[in-house]
């Protein structure tokens, strides 16, 4: 038996949606472009959309289903959100109550779907720069803090902007922001370069998710807008349901990252 | 009698050749592409040439003439390279030697031109983006400093990088790179943003050339190749002959700032 092509998204979409893929997807899919999931009740649908793009460098929108239909064509012809994403969490008034493989029995015909740029195109771009990421490095999962800088508020969803830290050279951080702001839609350009309290982190070796940096000589700590923040949005909010991929185990799309260069034809 | 328009450069280049205009260029010439000249010899001419296609952050070459012809027609079919700068640096053996406010009297058939891109197209840009900066808003001359970083020696022409130096918030940091990234013929993004020793800088308020630097709480120091790194190469060099711009009296094109944004045609 041979084994399946995980380079490819469609493939790995059906061996996730088959169940024989649960794991994270760091590292798998190719070079497409992987999304933040959230989905909530159309009655709450309105405002996380306007919320989104309210907040374009945090929350950059990737495409948005229709009510009640778990397809988003945009992203790619075979996408089914109720089986496509290989972890997924589930919400009620902001209680985490369950993580399924599948969520087609929790699927409603007024749930709409909100596909959310993140980090991975940029960081592919960064390496292939020559730039090495920490974390990847020491294989930890990226810092990210809640910051003092507030997202612009959106009828119930409102909160600080979430930030994730790389520790750079001053030389790699000129040209990550050269290259990242070339990524609208996976975060575009760093929000902050150097004094973490000046964004209003106390503690750069305490972050709120993720792992302790690690900082070497004549590096500078380097702060983009994360995928985090509308997740944080949405627990804030506690809307009375909600589900979301699980962290890590993302959404595979058909797009090539360098995509995420320019806005999607339809969003 | 009316005033010529000194906004249109080739009113103001006839002002200059007719010896009634022989003060900076800094806010004449309207949104003109303005720049470093260095003249020499032909036979130091293909170093030079070499040098600053090695370095093309601090050396963007926007034009170099035929040698003998003191006109310039990429940058301005009206431009006489003989008459056209407010004030001349004339140096034999590194050795400033006069200061004329026209050279035709020591053009020579072997000579070969060099203009050469500066800060004011990127500052500019700058200041649309709402980004004030310091030197302006105090009136004094952008600092300059020698650093330890070295350029690609090309035969005799070598040394270090000089960089000027805007005090920013890193936000205005972030953004200063994004904008300066698109105009490569102004001398493009910062090399540095921070710690100034990482480069070799031991004093931040001592500058090189131009005023100490005023920096403010939350700023941080953002260095940029400067122009100044070839004028330095040259005297460096201590050809027999060489003729460049005094400081501040530039030459004035008809090239449109904007179109820094990229190579000129024939460059």
């Amino acid at each position: 038996m041979t084994h399946p092509d995980l380079t490819h998204p469609e493939t790995l979409r059906a061996e996730i949606r088959a169940g024989r893929f649960k794991t994270m997807t760091s590292g798998v899919g190719g070079n497409a472009l992987q999304a933040n999931l959230a989905i909530l009740p159309a009655e709450d649908a309105a405002d996380f959309l306007r919320f989104c793009q309210m907040n374009p460098q945090p929350c950059p929108l990737l495409g948005v289903s229709e009510p009640g239909d778990p397809r988003l064509p945009v992203l790619g012809q075979s996408i089914d959100l109720r089986h496509d994403v290989p972890k997924y969490r589930v919400w009620e008034h902001g209680e985490l109550v369950d993580e399924p493989h599948d969520i087609a029995d929790v699927w409603r015909e007024d749930l709409v779907a909100f596909a959310i740029g993140c980090s991975f195109s940029f960081e592919a771009a960064l390496v292939e720069a020559g730039i090495v990421l920490r974390h990847q490095e020491n294989d930890t999962v990226v810092p990210m803090y809640r910051t003092g800088l507030q997202t612009r508020p959106a009828g119930r969803f409102s909160g600080p902007v979430v930030v994730s830290m790389r520790p750079m050279l001053p030389r790699d951080a000129i040209e990550a922001v050269r290259i990242c702001d070339r990524f609208p839609l996976a975060h575009g350009a760093p929000v902050h370069i150097g004094d973490p309290a000046q964004i209003g982190i106390r503690d750069l070796f305490d972050p709120e998710y993720g792992d302790a940096p690690e900082m070497r000589d004549g590096e500078v700590p380097v702060f983009w807008a994360c995928g985090v923040t509308p997740q944080a949005a949405i627990a804030q909010a506690r809307p009375a349901f909600a589900i979301s991929h699980a962290p890590g185990y993302m959404l595979v799309t058909d797009i090539p990252a360098p995509q995420a260069q320019r806005r999607l034809a339809s969003v």
